[in-house]
């Protein structure tokens, strides 16, 4: 059975409507929702949780995401075949949003979708007529390179790369989740060339004990770990630490010695 | 595998109970959630979305829908047989809410559900006791007509049809949704009747350009289109216009040239 | 097709983490919410939800729950075979969120799962490293024996066992729901022996008819009844009772004549 994951900002009936044309065209599939919950139009957080979940999934999972702030614009389409351990493949809009998901899977190709369909798509919802017909014929096995034309120019988004310097390590908040955990750009491999475990740092002169989980530390008081996603977070145990530290999603975060 | 839709106003572990009663005498069906955030009780908003999405399913796709305040109370049960270039079935209260799905999708026959189970069902979840089993037996393709009795005097909601006069078009909201975008009851068909793309018309003096898609104008500005679902619907690119117009599900609707 | 459940206080993209990792090793599974919607680290709430739910899935189902807040420390993680009408499983925490439903479903024996992973588990998302895994190894019917050690010192939750006494019905509320149902640990039984249909008694001084579903009062009117998973609820007729009694999870319940 072919597994199709949908990646969204959309609520209400909108990821309904996208299953029901992945079920009319490949009514096999099993659909598994990676999330909804995307802040609207937050290309961003949306492109750090694709890039957390997908590349776990089995060999030839088609990955639809959809946060669209640009839908009915002049804005490319894409389709995506990404390889490294598994092939996989994206579908989604040409923002920046799917590639970061296909870089942690591997090599990757990337296809400007055309539409040979004779039915007109909705100007405002190409995730039911454009990203959803595509993702459902992947997974039947369609040729990804008769549903587009390869391109180079797709569009990244623009980040804030991990760095250390002065005692000072900076990076860049792509995910604040619902438990209020913090998460950053920083990967382990960067964040252990600055700090091991037992140290304490500091953000906005807070001290921040680095520890391996939530529990290391007393309840409500705040810490930094590598979270399951192997990045570094900042968190507090059984407790916010969004509201804790009053941090927003477009920050940049300094960590300091 | 055969499919069941699920549209409530049910949170927490209720459309799991469901659940377990279709697999149990289901076992290979694929259950999709439509939407379990209809506002509680809100019957209107609950049978615009099953509207909405229902008909696009594939054939013979069985949707349980319960949004039902009167649960427990004299209200009959229904199960409802849709056909128009697909059949459909429907089930749930008898209050309203299976009727703009049934009818989009074709002519429809609607039956009473008597109940020949011998356990007594809940009198505050009908969703699991009556309506899961209902759809989960009609999944497996038992006749409709052996599950009741047919009955024409099924309640339908009160409207307010769109109708144009005086420069004035008019018409009902029938659905908010998570973006804040507020769709009417109003179709292409009359839209274009009293608009048409590039003219701009008014809500509470308000100008709304009538557009083909949200970026058509400047971010945070309010428009009016044809969304996805084929309605006119009021929206602003990339903002919130319920807060906007700081408008609710109960109104009416006046836009004026 | 084997079906595993999920219950967590997971939002985001964790759930399909956990999903992920399901479909790799069990691609064939059927895998159903229960619910993520448990408020961070209730356990108490996640037990009663699942106790709910879980019993009523079919013969063989695997139960996940993970609602974790000792996660990463050293408290144990379980498997638990239950048997009573059907044969069902459980995998999570040691920490009393499972042994509500296994007790529900009928006799069991619990085992503390052993990690034989040649990969160390994220010391934050058991859910995703050993749940998961155990779960879907149980769902293909890998035996339980072999997954850990039987063990007969589980962690079980403090509860306020129900009780009558000077015409006072004393209990414990075990969940709200997001109606605002408030929902007792006081089973149908013990119910009976305080109060009958038609009779009213008292929460705080205001009146609760005891009746069979919430129409039987006025809208916005309080009430007493059995709910749908068999315990005493106080609910309002189309109002949130929560508000209305401004009650809050931890509380002990007394109902007075």
């Amino acid at each position: 059975m072919p597994i199709i994951t949908l990646l969204t900002d959309f609520r209400d009936f909108y990821p309904a409507a996208m299953k029901a044309v992945i079920l009319t065209i490949a009514p096999q599939t099993n659909i598994v929702d990676i999330t909804h919950g995307i802040p609207p139009q937050n290309i961003k957080w949306g492109a750090a949780a694709l890039s957390f979940t997908a590349p776990s999934f089995p060999d030839n999972t088609v990955h639809i995401a959809v946060v669209d702030p640009g839908v009915g614009s002049e804005r490319r389409s894409l389709a995506i075949r990404a390889t490294g351990k598994k092939t996989q493949y994206l579908a989604g809009p040409d923002n920046g949003l799917l590639i970061p998901a296909a870089k942690t899977i591997g090599s990757f190709e990337v296809f400007e979708i055309f539409s040979r369909s004779t039915e007109k798509p909705s100007p405002t919802f190409h995730g039911r007529d454009i990203f959803a017909p595509v993702g459902a014929k992947l997974s039947l096995g369609e040729d990804i390179h008769e549903m587009g034309v390869p391109i180079t120019d797709f569009i990244e988004l623009p980040t804030k790369a991990p760095a250390i310097s002065n005692n000072i390590l900076t990076g860049e908040i792509i995910f604040i989740d619902s438990f209020g955990n913090i998460i950053t750009n920083i990967p382990e491999e960067i964040a252990f060339k600055f700090v091991n475990y037992g140290e304490t740092v500091f953000l906005e002169d807070r001290p921040l004990p680095f520890v391996r989980t939530y529990t290391d530390v007393n309840s409500g008081k705040p810490l930094l770990l590598i979270g399951s996603h192997g990045f570094l977070e900042i968190s507090l145990n059984r407790a916010n630490a969004r509201d804790y530290f009053n941090i927003d999603t477009e920050d940049i975060i300094q960590i300091t010695k």
